[in-house]
């Protein structure tokens, strides 16, 4: 059993706390919030769980094996820095920091001392995308020729970060999961709108080719009054279904797809002809409800324990942080940004 | 009562042919295809509807008062031109033409020889379409802020034309049904993938800025195993969803949105906080279920009756041709293109 | 090709003209109705289907090999009974009969005169409940432990019968057709109500023990304003849910069950516990989309090539209606009522 | 603020304790299990609440005022008995006992202590039957004509009990909630199969003459691979649909219905005719989501503050139970029961 202490009690943080607190492989030693009565509710009455106002206290104590890190993006880093320097194995809340620059010196700092640096992309520890990072991975989709997500509710708008940096992350985190190789498109399009004139984008739209001519598209809008959370994954040989809406029916494995070779016989004639593509049936696995946060929280003990990378590690979280960087530069530019630097960067930390 | 004929016994021509036999306002007379064979079976047995396989001599008959073009797309141009030659009013299915320039020249015959020129976009005489056009004029929705449309399906690889072509003239002719002053996007932004080496784009994605600071998205795909055809319309006041694959409930109204006064309030503090958003009731009003193209075939016919142009004239084909051609033009590039030369064709036009 | 006229051009008999006039194998002849207009307004302009209104005059043309009777109940035996006389084939709109002693002498004229006699159960010649079928005789359900049927809507309160007589005939006749050895409970227990005071039940439920233990159950409801229709068939080893409403996913297979020594091995402790019950995958297979009464006809025509009895046969109508029976009796004396007199009938006319 | 103690920490205990922990209206002092060591584990590490394992010891502190009762149901009555004794408030899970007659015992004690006896209907505290409830009594759906419930899904075959007493509880004390009145049927008639040979019906339907025509009809089943839980409530101006599965549409209330005057003018005729029934928009009221035992917790602190009897108090705890024991007594009679005696019992509790 590992000692952790989670820094920030606002929105996220209570998740965090309550599944601390429930885990077997974690004693929750403290809780750390500049507001000391935020911090004692969330702890709530009849709990020796200690409230602490100071991160350099916190830090200082040696019953603490790891900090889970939930304040806001711009303070990421130097409280990750901290720790790593303290000693301690760090989980930080997405986005990993709120520039790919600093968030590759965390990266850096977590190797140096040999710690973990683990970046908590909760939607990888749902039974839906473990078994479509499975799937994939066995070859049932064969080649994955397209992914379209959509992500859009009614949602709060944001004072520091628009619909992208808002919403994105989660799509962009699960790509960098699911795809083997993980997620490094060469260049990033994004296009959006503030039809509110909210001073920043509520809708948007982002595309990014996929090496072998395939492509993935991201539709997020903070102003949908229905929910929709779907991708779909068109493989070569099958294609998946993800509605994370439908709990009875998450995940959709479709045995349907277009046979080319008939479309080139057609292609001859110069009238459209209905060409015969496989219509198969259509297979729901059987997943398990779980907590997702549940999962982050056994896998962060798991990777301390083993010396060994999370899941999600720093430098996944680094790829999805330049991802959104780029995005953010093609919307200011309006048209496709490489994403070279980001790679580079990345490149440079794993040699 | 107008007689009619229908020229072309092809994929669309049946439900032409059907819609017209059964329909109190027109006669059917004739079916005009080069395949005797193919129009004698559409016709059937036990019918004295006649088939001809010339079309000079079917347009030079005088017991006929209009045709329905029904053949590939360019062939529409020569044929709806002979037919104003020979006095007949024209019915085309979509696409008006193969390019926007020859279908300018539709509109100008049309004009000059004062027939009706009609565009079958079959989905605007839906009682959905209809309405929801009714319910933006009536204000009901405020101001449209965006259009996020999806179009998804296994559908057949064209050999003609890619998935642009095939499926967004139905988006696009909704939009310029149902927008205020019609679908007049000052630039058309086209991205797309041919993951299948079909030699065209077999998913596709098209923004188009609204005026007013808003946008619309169409989402095309050939090659989605499930089969969605969505469209969001999100207002100042209200937000429609429309649901084309749900019978039950093609249709909601949802009375949520986003308090801007509320968020700018709220953007002084750093933090993000959960702002007060409209969560109102959803209402589903009640829509008949009507065959659009039954709809089709009345307009036609009281159009020419009233001497008054069609709800879909030529204009909005070229409109829809306009946007379409910019779409290639945008693809090609890999940016967004300004459509002025269509609008200036159209602005000619009507002047 | 065999020749047909069809009787009756009311309620149903325009979608029978339809799909007789459109099927290769057969050649719709005329259309009969004593309201001349109205059988004039089905067949329609430009046809040279005669129109006759004389049943007699109809079944002494030596030019026909069949009729198909679309008229009320009380009027399909002597109808039948006549057509057999003259030495046609017959198609009968379900019920068989208004009652099931004239609907026994129905079957027993067509056995004397060797021609076959068809009820038109539309539903069995669906693609799903054909595949339905398929799937228990092959055995991937295991034995049949329950069905629970669910058939409401907002429909029409008949004049003439209430809606067990109006909806259940579809229940019954499905059973009829997927049970291996037919539709033949033992008894019908019948409830209803009559909240309108119309004066007949206008909603109602039906329970028919199966042999094995298992229960079947209908659930029929002139007063809901959604529509459901939907069967769940539960299996030993798998169950089978159709869904009418559902056209993307009509029939879904769960492999999903209790397993009953795990249970016993648990009903040993006296707190109830969590067994390990089978979570399995659901299949969605494949289906055509077909018009059933196109599958009725061509049925009709084969059985009469092959001279065998057709899959809904005059036997099928005979059980559907001796429950129809049991179930109005029933209703009247509040239990359940055997149904030993319609098995012996069935019995007899099958010896 | 009221100091609470939980009894049993087994299958709902761990509910209770998390929702009495966290509610400011409650001080969860104590919870008390025979097996301290599910309760130590139910508390967790870091916590200060006691653990006991006996209830004298429990129910003599003077620090508690209220217990939570969430054992086996045939404990249910000397627990509440002896705490009422002690002088606490008393919440009991459903079923209120395992039989009526110690179950009025139980209302009785709970009367002449003058303390308060609640049941924790919890379903009742959902903001949709909430809604329901006051939709009802507002007058919106008018009379209610039928209520059609549903709640099937694969479930835990219980040692103690059959599917009547482990589903159709939720069910009948909605009903009990809902209904203007309270839930008082002259009979009950039940039907059931055990199609597993499990020793117990798996399989259940419950008819409910309602006062005015009406009907209400109870569907519950262990053995369906898909979960429904549905009710329709038809009332004589409009009906509304109950889908607990889709939260995005929890409740519907539809402006439906069939207009009986038209039917009579159409009755004279013999044949069916479409008549023109009433087919109006449908609202989808916005309801919060809300966790239901947090309603539970602060109604019985609430009920305790003022006095007064809960919204569900054991009146209705022993209605339910009442319509149970007739629906066991209907299941082994195999016709209606009715249920004078309770309802005796009922009135003879209120004098």
């Amino acid at each position: 059993m590992f000692s952790i202490a989670v820094i920030g009690a606002g929105y996220w943080g209570p998740n965090l706390i309550r599944n601390f607190r429930s885990n077997p492989a974690w004693d929750l030693v403290a809780v750390c919030d500049l507001d000391e009565q935020r911090a004692r509710k969330v702890v709530g009455s009849r709990s020796t769980v200690e409230v602490e106002t100071s991160v350099e206290r916190l830090l200082a104590r040696d019953d603490i094996d790891a900090v889970a890190i939930a304040t806001p993006a711009r303070t990421h880093a130097p409280l990750a820095l901290a720790a790593f320097e303290a000693g301690k194995h760090v989980l930080v809340e997405k986005p990993l920091a709120d520039n790919a620059e600093t968030a590759a010196l965390m990266v850096s700092a977590a190797d140096a001392a040999g710690k973990v640096l683990m970046i908590d992309h909760t939607f990888c520890y749902t039974s839906a995308v473990q078994r479509i990072r499975d799937v994939i991975a066995a070859g049932e989709l064969g080649e994955v020729l397209y992914v379209d997500s959509t992500r859009i509710n009614l949602g709060l708008v944001q004072p520091d970060v628009d619909v992208f940096w808002d919403l994105a992350p989660h799509d962009l985190s699960i790509l960098d999961f699911i795809l083997p190789g993980g997620l490094r498109p060469e260049t990033v399009t994004a296009s959006g709108a503030d039809p509110l004139g909210a001073g920043k984008a509520c809708v948007g739209y982002l595309t990014l080719p996929l090496g072998n001519g395939g492509i993935a598209h991201i539709n997020v809008n903070w102003l949908s009054p229905t929910k929709i959370r779907q991708m779909v994954i068109g493989g070569s040989r099958r294609t998946l279904v993800w509605d994370d809406m439908n709990p009875a029916q998450r995940i959709s494995i479709h045995d349907r797809g277009v046979d080319l070779r008939t479309q080139a016989a057609d292609a001859a004639r110069r009238e459209a002809v209905t060409v015969s593509y496989r219509m198969g049936d259509v297979v729901v696995p059987a997943l398990k409800e779980t907590e997702a946060l549940a999962g982050v929280a056994t896998e962060f003990a798991a990777a301390i324990e083993a010396g060994r990378a999370p899941q999600t590690d720093g430098r996944s979280g680094l790829r999805v942080l330049s991802v959104l960087e780029a995005a953010s530069a093609s919307l200011a530019s309006g048209g496709p940004v490489r994403t070279d630097g980001a790679t580079v960067a990345d490149r440079e930390l794993v040699a």
